[in-house]
């Protein structure tokens, strides 16, 4: 959040770049299709692109990748005619998943999410889209190609794609998006389940600390998750214009598994708090035994060692000293107290 | 979910089946019944079976077990006309239960339930129904027959079925499956009465981790259910034009049905974590138990054997020592000591 | 839930009796009235019984204790034309406490509770009630007598009772169940404040799994109010014929109490945490006490004893051995030693 | 709740002190009063007194404190009109605050506060009003004067009071009462603080039974305060025709500072359990210290004594004994030992 | 609270300062502006200085420093007409933030936050707009500029806030101190992360009370920002003609503000409370070390000891004594003890 501070007091609508991931080379990844016509273009140089919105029937999409840039931003915006509030959100990469209609065009933000498994860390990127009918623009923090598969899919000219517009393009980019969330939940389910069985086996003392760490991704995860579902739930029952009826099934699939994904969310955190009772109780459970240990053994031996003591004593008038069989008797003495304690232990069922 | 990570990228509508249940022959269970009238053909080899729908006075019910062969998925999707979403649905057994209505016909998920008492493990099955007036087509995973009693019904002409339409039947599964749960929950009901005893009773260390599992089957189980009651919900105050009017009484005490489970469920995991902290509790209690014994002990006997270790010393100037009653001088002294400490304890109701 | 299992396959609507508890002699107890017109009859065989409606003025009650008869039920069915899933619920007695409103009458379930102080354990008797204009058909499940206030009330003719209809009549046989919940009420609430002495005296180990079982119960009431403060509040709300409207005001009464009962459960489930926290932290709190008696009895005996077991060694060259003050200074330091760590500790507070 | 078992069985409608605190002698204490106009009277034989409605331009106000003379309360029923339900409630001291209408004038519930400093006990009065245009009834259960500060602005004819209706009075009298929560809060926030520095200090074993009396007295608080913000909130959104328009913004204010009260509740709620949490993480602190205590004296000392014990013992054959410095070189062994193990603790940060 | 006592029994809409903080000198900050035209003055002397309400084209901004001079509060009310509950409001310093809509204006309370790193304390100031077309009063406690950066736009004349009426000063007056929540959250982030390091490290035992009070500020802010989020979405949504169209979309902006910082601090709570039970589990797991420590310590000594003891002991006939090799025997004997058990506790992971 380290730019924050600078923007406090500038007026709403100021563009600035709030992330620090500055992309080497910004690319803007161009298509424009339709049915039977598709043309690609990968501008490195956006100085000199013209942004042009096509009539209805052809679907231009821009995909920018890399924000840091404003001026490029301030220029899409004015070239598309998009509403300030919306530009300084895209450049502001702390924002939770909306989706807003505007007037000219509807605005949605998704978060990308990363886990790293090395470091048990979620990373999150925010991708922000603004449509309308005839172009999509996206803009993506890092270099990283999030819709590789939508690519193929256009340029292979398989499934529907080609055959719908703005909207249908709008709802497969957001569904990659949330279908990678289930490899992250994969992810996260396999570490889960790995830590079930160490804490079980309880062989390693960072357990405690996993659990926490883990606890603490699922709460990124839920942060990003929540807004979504409502957004995607607005999404699906939007009336705008922009999006066509027969697009509203496919959204409301995808909605379907956004609740999907909260829904493994919570029930994953249910079973961290139940993993961490689990360890408390295993952690409990042991120090117990180690007690019972200890308590066996001091209470077999410091009676006898009193014992012992007793007849350590250096006093000149000490009968049993002069027994003949003193000291063995007071031998049979103490094993009977040892094996007399012994059985108690074991009906007390500490041993 | 090991299949979901093949799905990514593929077009929406794409018919994959994410499951491992391979069943060896599916079986196609087919019913054409009316009042008066009823055929029944198994069909083992699927690919000779010509599907159709009748008019509306007739139910055709066709049963596939066994989704794994996407082929004869999108042979039925194609001879039915459904919705290619439906069909990705079908085939991708990891869906929340869900009620869809479409234009041509209503979508129903649902997921059966058995609990195994060996290994307290509660595992579940999607069953898929898709319906509209003349025919239901039904999408099971394995060849085990949930609906085997409704067959039953239908054979022997019984109860009300053979006079009702589609939406009368669908009910009737659902409602066999939603029976079912009340089974586990039985089951369940037994498990967590013998671990209350056991846990009382504290002979056994594996009561943590049971209650921990039995927990987490509940989860299991409220994840089912929970979308569950919502559809049944929907389903129940539907105005769609294939469920009649006096099919939704029956359809209403179905969802009192799946609150009921919900309720239960519920309770169960209150009675688990009461359980639980009981369990805790437990441990804790006989925690100070142990470590009032161990107290009591070295409180008595580390100050006598401090006593006798003082006259153990080999002073040449001890004047106690050649006292002629000193010895037992000091065991009265000891004894004095030793039953003021256990008054002492009996005072503090640590005896 | 014993029965459950037998009920599954079977279509719905079917009558069977869930429960266990045959009644020795099914009692139909029979009331007919007017403002001036008062008829009772109670049948003990009731094959010869002529069940009739009566015209609107009158108000004919059959209170049916004993539901295990299926045929008698069946009987009824028929005779007052009521909805099969009705009599399903009448004679399965594991519902949930609902309000339906069906074309030709309205059907209420309600569960009766008793708390058995001995055991702390609350019983629910499931109780029945159908009603339209003309007659009301109570079922319950024993032989005791839940509606003995009603009864007396139409017989001396007091209170508005007699001048009312149907629907009066089925507001105060709730009325009189939920006045009940109030006794329970206050027998819980005893219980509680008596624990809450207990724990803080802490004279008893068996408070842990009284507190427990007292959770327990309430779950069980809980199970019981919840939904039926949902059904009281839609019979407050319905705008049926058969409900009169200046009935309505004794309804919305009536729900406050169900509000009323719910509200004390939970505050009696807040009372019992809080309980159980103060149980927990007492232990620990007590614990910690005998640690410190055992710690402070270590912590000054040990190192005194070492000393002592020091001048106890048979090393030929120890000159302290022979000093003529050795032993009493020795001495001398015990004390000093003893009577310091007793300061240091009085310091510490733990004396 | 002792009288609520004799009330079972009656008639709805009954009116019946279920309280237990006499008053003295009843005081009916009347207002009549208009912009321009005031007429006070102190009844204390209350037998001959004329209960009269006036037109509508005169504000009639009976405040009667006591109310275990049910012949009183119900010959002010009869005068004016008031149904037979209210009356029952009146004298029925274990309401929900709640907010009535009724076709001839609203009802309305709320309880008043006292907070004992001494024994941290709130008690609750209930303050019962009825009213409609012309007049006001309120109820009080003892003779201390809630409403003093309304009486004197009457007296005064200071602030708006004079010049408004009687929905206006009864928003005064309701003021009254809320504002004197804050007092009330403001009493617990101090215990609260202080509470806090005791469970930092530790000084006192107290605590944790503090914590707990408090917690019961907000469950008090709470269990008065939820049902009353809606009962409130209904009240400011009445479109009754007994409360004017101009009204509905001091109601409204009201409304808000019944929230008010329930943030500060919640909030003081929270404190408590994270006080409690922190009292039990210090508890399970100290001992944690105390056990270290333990541990390092017994882990220095026990190893040191043993070696004392070998020299102790008198084999015949022990060549150490013998030698000119072995004491010396022991003494020199233990020191190294001690220093050792405290090097060892050191590092470990017990010391 | 300390002045509330005083205000009960007074009036609504009595004008009392209940805060603690009075300004030096009040200091009146006023703006007349359009979109070409600006006058600015303060006021030291507020004695002398006349308000006016402008024609609607021109923006009149009175921002008053300083609110404990009644006198000058009931002045303003009289000159722009204001709700005496409004005034009340604004002198009582204890507001929940709210939007309230009268019939000749609009009154926002919304409160200011300051977060003093040193003391780890959230300070809170409230700030009270009332504004309708043509002019904005604002009501700060303090002398603290908190609006010095809109000043600053409405001077340089930048963004649109000179374009634009009363609504969208009162939209960026809010917006800027909603932008400062986000710096208190940014602290109060470091403050967590700092508290998680130090957790894992143990070096402190401050850490337990560091969390409890980290949570008491979030339970500040909470209570500060949940009513916020409520008051701003009511902002979003009202149909006031005091608020132009075209601002609606910037006063959503803001609502999404309020419930970002709303989810921070939810999940702030959540890492705390996850932070707690982490150090919980360390303490406990902390302690299970220590005895662990002392539990092998004694289990090892202790037997060896009463061994040496039983040799100490001083009988006349104890054959061992005498043989030549006893003494290293015993030895032996106890080497070997020593090793057998620290086998076992190395197998039972104990060192």
């Amino acid at each position: 959040m380290s730019k924050r501070r600078k923007k406090i007091g500038l007026p709403p609508g100021s563009v600035i770049y709030t992330g620090n991931r500055k992309v080497e080379k910004i690319v803007i990844h161009y298509f424009q299709y339709e049915e039977k016509y598709l043309k690609e273009k990968i501008f490195d140089n956006h100085g000199k692109i013209v942004f042009h919105q096509s009539p209805n029937e052809k679907v231009n999409w821009y995909d920018i990748r890399g924000i840091h840039d404003t001026a490029l931003i301030e220029q899409i915006g004015s070239a598309f005619d998009i509403h300030p509030l919306i530009l300084e959100d895209v450049s502001n990469i702390h924002q939770r998943p909306k989706f807003e209609e505007y007037e000219k065009g509807i605005f949605i933000i998704i978060r990308a999410l990363v886990f790293d498994k090395e470091k048990l860390k979620i990373t999150t990127e925010q991708v922000a889209l603004y449509f309308r009918n005839g172009f999509v623009v996206t803009f993506q923090e890092t270099e990283s190609d999030l819709f590789e598969f939508v690519r193929k899919r256009i340029q292979n000219g398989k499934g529907r794609i080609r055959q719908r517009g703005t909207d249908y393009l709008v709802y497969s980019l957001l569904d990659v998006i949330v279908d990678n969330y289930f490899l992250v939940l994969e992810d996260i389910e396999v570490e889960i389940e790995l830590l079930e069985e160490k804490v079980l086996e309880n062989q390693d003392t960072s357990n405690k600390s996993e659990i926490h760490r883990l606890k603490k991704e699922l709460l990124v995860m839920r942060k990003t998750i929540a807004p979504l579902r409502e957004a995607i739930g607005h999404f699906a029952k939007t009336d705008s214009s922009f999006v066509e009826e027969n697009t509203a099934v496919f959204i409301r699939d995808l909605y379907d598994h956004t609740i999907q994904v909260m829904d493994a969310v919570e029930s994953f955190r249910d079973l961290l708090n139940g993993l961490q009772d689990l360890f408390i109780s295993e952690v409990s459970f042991k120090m117990n035994q180690v007690i019972q240990v200890l308590t066996i053994v001091s209470t077999v031996f410091i009676p006898l060692t009193f014992l012992a003591g007793i007849y350590g004593m250096n006093f000149e008038h000490m009968p049993e000293l002069h027994w003949k069989y003193g000291y063995f008797v007071l031998l049979g003495l103490m094993v009977t107290i040892f094996v007399g304690l012994m059985i108690y232990f074991k009906r007390k069922k500490w041993i």
